[in-house]
């Protein structure tokens, strides 16, 4: 599967490296892998044909160094043989060339990609669509890991739906990340009729990210909310937030706070109290891996615009009826595109 | 409904209190009830006939008295009435006497009793068997809140079967438990591919079960067990301590403290831990309002055995068949029961 | 002891209700007081003889009444008698305006106020100082409860030492507060040698304050890298958040969560992480209470300008010397004053 | 400084691979060490001259392959050299075998030992004792890690001291450990006048020493509590656990779980919880070092029975005086004997 990806950061070194790790165990069953196949694609079988980035210190380098470059901080985990690897070619700088923008969508069907990953840092929207508005020019697939709006914007949705362009988005919902931790317990809540007085989630990491959402996160903050309305009803008196603080010796781990305040048969005080460490970027790829074969298959089998089976690993998928019932499809869906054996 | 009780300690005080309390809340949104009504039955039909007990300082107490006799530590309050409610009567001292057993057959009898709960404390097997026995001679359902056998003893089943008495146990899984937590998190690790290397859960409380199963625990443990194998297939990897400190100050509240340490995606390590605090009884008393319903529903239409609508609710539900497949057919059974409106 | 109060807010509510508490409660152990008697001065002898506010919703009002007009939310414990105290007068709407200045100055005097308590809302730095200043004209002492510098504003710490005023400040040290654990726990790794990578804490709660510090955190967070400081060398791998999040349904309780991750014997991982809840204003006022005696008992000695003895109760004293030198100084003063019994 | 040790268990290999480790680091600062040089003897002056074990898979194998003989966990941090270091004789199978007491004695001679480490199982008073007479009549220094009373045992003191040999026990307090945590959080409660209503503490890791002492906990438990009373007068409210379960996948690591519940200003509650995670024999040998060239200073000073000044690292230090009283005068005596530069 042909993969080219645009944004050199954390998440795809951890998506690179862990592919590589993954190849030197085969035969093993694969610690942290949900779906070691994804209708017939196997994870070893995603191969990076094309890098973008616009990143001086990153732009030129082979992606085995690139990955490793400031500020990027997962770490590395030896897998990466020197050389090898696609290089990384000039970006999108200004998201309005037109020219720039024609060289991506030639450099994708020169390439045989089959999918775009979009994984540049967030509050960028112009970048987000510009790299969308290319792969659907080329008639490649198109995962956006940010929730800068791709499959949320109506007509970006439509021209791919019309291309038979796959567009899977917005914002991923980390392999086991706050949201999804978070979610589950409310849903629990809710479920054994113990009432919610209130609830909390505060993140705090050491990435890039980290720093960024400091001053960019509104944005994150409605997508993560998102994510807990595809399990709970109301969101209304639960507070997140989604960088809490930039605490650099973290470095790309990830720290979640959680609380949930509420209350038990005869009004009597109940409290769940959650602290989840995280190897963040791990955390997105164990996810990106399923996006983008999810984005394959489809774009194989001819169907374009929002595959409804990626939802559940997504905060915010474009709404397609009542979360909730969505949710049930999509978790169907997904499970007959999970292969039994890997 | 017409309710006889086995057992006077903190379980029966949150239930007897917490029945008052939402008494006085008519017309509200009812906090802390999962299901306000249950075949048609609410919460505030339940009305104790009759209750038994074996110690001198609760035996021919009113019941608003004899709910704070110590070893008793569930808070007061304020709810119940001086005097009222049925009087304590001399219990089953010597589970072997049959003159007590057939004492209780009739009184329960003569009450119209239409479920016995049995909750005097862990590790009196044969105490259990015996309240069981009377009731099924009166003709009356069986709940029990306890580990020690009676749905699980083929025997008790085979006879409450064929005469028609629902018998419905054994342990119930708390409202919002460890168990179900603990459960529910081990489910969300496995259904998100992040592979568990270990956990492990440890209670502690300041009542007298907590007192009582730092030395008969492994009941408890076996039946913690049962739990969460409802939830996930496998828990050779996790370590369950019932009662791991008994910790006066905390009084009727319980503190679990739970961990699981896993790998994510390329193999990094994924940390949750949980701490949770409830009102041990009130945790107890949310679920055993739902099973006296539920055995009462099943009494009145004649059907007798264990009803598997109750599996969701309990620890140690007779096992029909595999865990999880009863599961879903117990949350369609016990969502047919659920009244949408209060 | 007569005191004024230039800010009816919670800090304010928690002071008068605790005085009242333990009015009720004479000749008990007074819970949660350090020092029940400090130069002679009993903590039921502090009586409030002028409150001062800007906030139309509390001017006018009986202080009965104030201390429970939105924002404020410290709860109402049941102590105060309705009527009675001194009402709440015009504040400084305008600290420019010398007429208000003026008016405060003589209500201080007419009323023989002995100390001033500036308990406004952080970031009001112009505000505070002319709070300061119509103290130090009417001869009263001041206590400064927020990090807006007043006893660290060089110029008025000069013109109260000359006129023989004390002038306590400026943030206070909580009670149980994250500085201190924080700085508490940073110091035994010191001293056990084991040697700290890193380090954070997160502080949240619902009340005005946190509100606020969103916005306005900067004074804070230096003003607790300040208090740390008192304790360790180093604070350069600290990261500090005042307020991380406001979130309502905390009310005036706060909760911290600190970190820190350590090297122990053979450079192998140690770490430490805390979760403390406290009711915000108690935090306080339970050093205020000794702050405003300590400044009433310098008064009536004559001694102008810092107390050295406070220093163990603010965050961030005038640095007289090197502060760990300073904390011993400090800890022998304020023994020498604490009276052995209440 | 030459050292013997009995029992080859995770202390001991943690001890030997620090040492290395530091080796190989010398002119650097070390990560995890209290004190670089004591007395004149630096951490990587200790030489392993001599080990006794009792256990058939240990005795005979060189240290550098005993250490990782099961049950042993503690990980290989690679820097053991094969080979080398002295050989595992055959320990004191038989405590009353006194030809055995004998050997150890003469071996402890020829090796010219200063100080004997004493670090078998907890549990085993009679080998503790019989490995200590045999230290004295070799005139060598004894160091006790475990509970079982040697420095306690007055007759044995009464003989080192007689015999100018030092003897330094019983049970250390760890570098980090929840001791040294909880003993300083509650004092620090007490200092700032916030009444504990009670608190707890539960331990539990994966090495050998958590599966011991769920059977044999009860010294163990009194041993923590003496520690706890170094730091506060009362601990009559504190529940400690010091196994509270054994955690097969922690392996040598160990975590606990710490609470306060206290009252602050105004009654109002105040929580502290605490988790701890330590590598669990790191946090012993990072106080062994101490303790071993603590008791070599002695006996090279000629001075017998108990140096006061390891007082601050023990547990159950033999009671000279007030706890709190002896307790400054030891860490005056121990800042004394420590270096300023390494």
């Amino acid at each position: 599967m042909k993969l080219a990806i645009a944004g050199v950061g954390n998440n795809t070194s951890a998506l690179v490296q862990g592919i590589e790790l993954y190849r030197s165990m085969s035969g093993e069953l694969l610690p942290g892998v949900a779906r070691p196949s994804l209708g017939g694609i196997q994870v070893t079988d995603v191969e990076v044909v094309a890098t973008f980035d616009t990143s001086p210190i990153k732009v030129g380098k082979p992606l085995s160094q690139a990955v490793f470059a400031s500020p990027n901080n997962y770490p590395d985990l030896g897998m990466l043989r020197p050389g090898g690897e696609a290089a990384v070619s000039t970006g999108i700088g200004d998201p309005a060339n037109a020219d720039e923008l024609s060289k991506v969508t030639a450099m994708l069907q020169e390439r045989n990609a089959e999918v775009l990953l979009y994984s540049l840092p967030t509050g960028l929207p112009a970048m987000a669509r510009a790299y969308c508005e290319a792969a659907i020019a080329a008639g490649v697939a198109v995962v956006n890991c940010t929730p800068d709006p791709i499959a949320g914007a109506d007509d970006l949705l439509a021209a791919a739906t019309e291309q038979g362009v796959p567009l899977v988005g917005d914002d991923l919902q980390s392999q086991m990340g706050s949201s999804v931790v978070h979610g589950a317990l409310l849903a629990l809540f809710e479920q054994r009729g113990v009432t919610v007085i209130g609830s909390y989630q505060m993140n705090c990491g050491g990435n890039a990210d980290f720093d960024n959402l400091r001053r960019a996160g509104a944005g994150k903050e409605r997508s993560k909310h998102n994510a807990l309305r595809q399990k709970v009803g109301d969101t209304q008196n639960v507070t997140v937030v989604p960088s809490a603080a930039f605490v650099p010796y973290l470095e790309d781990r990830k720290v979640a706070h959680m609380s949930i305040e509420a209350r038990g048969w005869a009004n009597r005080p109940v409290r769940l109290d959650i602290h989840l460490q995280v190897q963040d970027s791990s955390n997105a790829a164990g996810v990106i891996i399923d996006l983008v074969r999810i984005a394959a298959i489809a774009r194989r089998r001819g169907e374009g615009g929002f595959p409804v089976a990626a939802t559940p690993l997504l905060k915010s998928a474009p709404i397609v009826e009542d979360p909730r019932c969505q949710a049930d499809l999509a978790e169907e869906r997904l499970a007959a595109l999970t292969d039994a054996e890997a």
